[in-house]
């Protein structure tokens, strides 16, 4: 599941070049200096976890004493692109699952695992302030993962832009806006957008989204986990879409 | 959240009388002998938790060090009963949650907010081989479980008779079941059935039930959490109940 690098250049190399998809660094408990500096700081702007370690235990991760105090674990999960997704959609509708900032890696695996029980066509993470496909969250996933693209963007707003060009309407799930899920019509090539924990879907998203739905919430506290809204507005369109039988 | 219990005996008696509610036993690291064999058998047999701290830290977490090495932490979570869930049950439809053996106490927590976004009448759960509801479930419910009320019963079969005779029809969701959910008429007195992660509904519960329901998969792995199963099913019968306009 994990590439292990060791060495200082190519561990800094790894955090530039794979930005999120480095999960960890090990570093050497003893060591410090400008070395230390050298990681530390791109470690930290690029989110990854820093843990010190003995050196023997270090030994162990990397395999061989050759890592001069740094060791990082990098995801080697292969993204799939916008061209991928599009080219395995085929009919009238279909399914396509647009996530704008989930963090927890737990929520991001569970999304995974429930878009590819629906049936998605594929799933569309930002690169930026959102949690990439890591072994945490391909074990979330339950193995999902791998079943369904996942691809990593640039730019949301484009992304949208060229799905709609494809024939999909963009619908954002938000709490509070006017129209139910339950009242409207999704048999259609869907896009459906998902906000992130806490802050929901950004505004410029929001901009270009066709129109919010929202899960209508009945108790006093009244919110759903990211990853249960999906879940219930992606069987949503599973009902809709009236193909109702299990395989055989 | 929790009460701290410390003293050998007095976290015993916490041990028999609470059972699952204690969340947590820590040990002073220098403890052994008879008193901690009478402390981590019973503790072993309630699946609680042991973890072994230095003595200062142990003072700390007391607050005073008159606690004989032993401190335990017990949740002070208040549950309901079946008739206080029963009372609150008003119409022609409602909905009470029964979960069957849920381990996992972040999919508890994810159950109870779902549960609650329902609007469900209250939510059962067996007192033995299931999660209880711990400061790790509060949290993972979001607050949710301060609003809904929650049951622990020891049978979990006689409950089911128990709610069938006040009027309840008992759907269990079990995955390759016939029925699909979303072909089947929620609008009544539903008690549905969720099973533990991995094991599903157990044999002797899914007797009792009056007929199982399946959620329509389309994947390759096409296997939900149980958590997303139990958030996708209670939905549904908000949206067979009609009510689909947020509260003003």
């Amino acid at each position: 599941m994990s590439d292990v690098i060791g060495g200082v250049n190519p561990v800094l190399e790894a955090l530039k070049a794979r930005g999120g998809s480095v999960e960890k660094i090990f570093l050497a408990s003893g060591r410090s200096g400008s070395a230390l500096r050298k990681i530390l700081e791109p470690a930290r702007r690029a989110g990854v976890k820093v843990e010190r370690v003995d050196r023997k235990r270090l030994d162990q991760i990397f395999g061989n004493p050759n890592h001069q105090g740094v060791v990082a674990l990098a995801g080697t999960f292969k993204y799939s692109t916008v061209d991928e997704v599009l080219g395995g959609v085929k009919g009238e509708s279909a399914l396509i699952l647009i996530l704008d900032g989930i963090q927890d890696p737990m929520n991001l695996g569970s999304l995974l695992r429930s878009a590819e029980s629906a049936g998605a066509a594929g799933v569309i993470l930002p690169r930026d302030r959102a949690a990439p496909v890591t072994s945490t969250v391909l074990k979330a996933s339950a193995g999902a993962a791998e079943y369904i693209p996942v691809v990593q963007v640039t730019n949301l707003v484009r992304t949208i832009e060229r799905l709609r060009k494809a024939g999909f309407w963009i619908f954002g799930a938000q709490q509070n806006a006017e129209d139910s899920l339950f009242e409207t019509d999704l048999r259609l090539k869907l896009g459906l957008v998902i906000g992130g924990e806490g802050k929901g879907i950004r505004r410029l998203v929001k901009e270009a989204c066709d129109t919010l739905v929202s899960i209508p919430l009945k108790g006093q506290v009244a919110s759903l986990n990211a990853s249960v809204s999906g879940a219930i507005a992606m069987f949503e369109y599973v009902r809709q879409s009236g193909r109702h039988r299990n395989r055989p």
